[in-house]
């Protein structure tokens, strides 16, 4: 007798599953018994909205951010500023920003930021064309929202000295407490630059 | 200036990877974003693997397994009893009893149990089809491994009265401490199913 198990398309499907971001061996088998559940018709659905984004989403030509078009909703938008330009690590680190609702501006994903460790330097990121847009456009400010992490600094220092030569001003998003967060949950660094970067009380 | 959003192709698949079950809106975001992401080439194999599965995987005519084929490779093994029949709720219920080691007979899945409440009743499950199995077959022994809980008590009894008239032993598997539980976590009605359900012990 042989110990049984799923037949080989339920196995592979599992091994899929199992690659994607936060799914372990038992998600993985749970959503994959799930699809082949006979009282939904989901797994088709899913099937082809994930045929649909691998084909038909690309990174926007000139920010980077996720687009059915050449150029994404973002870089189209005619009522948004072209004066500030917000630099961030990832595509997905757009929305974020967006979502607060604080900045009406343009936005420019490099695609990653410098890590020698990942063998990740500057020519691997969006940087000649963000050049390029600064040399084109007529932006007054360039925002460095780069992580606070070391890569993050490296990259907003590389960025910072490259950009010197261009009439723009450059800001970086601050560092300090996160919102909810008192004190005692905060990490030294993470206190000193709250300190450090400690602003006048408006009265 | 509108507030930016993904692209209708993203969004589709956010909602369609929330369904999946134990995924919330962060996790879908998560892996959709993931799926586009240029570094991997998955989203397609993805895609693939849940069409396979959606189309080549179906139950086992004999006793509701998954399988490719007309029947399963557990009825198809000519290795393992034909004396035993367990009798599980779902499909799903089949492996994790294979992974013990300590079943070699036939399984019968029932798609489901007896619960009022989601008006499920007797004729919703596959109860014919193991009568059947029962009067062709040379059965020697019928086990019940149905969930402990009410609707799990209520398909057993139901099922042990219309087996009644059938030359087979019915049994059911344990219920009491499980592995690894001490006695503080156990509740009331555990305690006392583990009581009512002691052994001699062999020496």
């Amino acid at each position: 007798m042989k110990r049984a198990e799923y037949p080989e398309a339920i196995r592979a499907l599992i091994a899929e599953l199992k690659r994607m971001p936060g799914i372990g061996p038992r998600s993985a088998e749970r959503i994959a018994l799930w699809m082949v559940g006979a009282r939904n018709a989901r797994a088709g659905e899913i099937a082809r909205a994930i045929a649909a984004v691998d084909e038909g989403v690309r990174p926007c030509s000139e920010c980077g951010f996720f687009t059915a078009e050449s150029r994404c909703a973002i870089c189209e938008d005619s009522g948004r500023s072209r004066e500030v330009l917000c630099v961030v690590e990832q595509a997905t680190d757009i929305l974020p920003l967006e979502r607060t609702g604080a900045y009406s501006g343009q936005y420019h994903a490099l695609g990653g930021r410098i890590s020698p460790l990942d063998h990740i330097g500057p020519d691997d990121l969006r940087i000649n064309p963000l050049l390029e847009r600064l040399r084109e456009g007529s932006y007054s400010e360039v925002i460095l929202a780069l992580g606070a992490d070391v890569e993050g600094e490296a990259t907003a220092s590389y960025l910072a000295e490259l950009l010197g030569p261009f009439p723009v001003q450059i800001t970086r998003i601050a560092q300090g407490l996160p919102a909810g967060g008192g004190l005692e949950h905060a990490d030294e660094l993470t206190l000193n630059r709250a300190l450090s970067g400690r602003v006048k009380w408006e009265r």
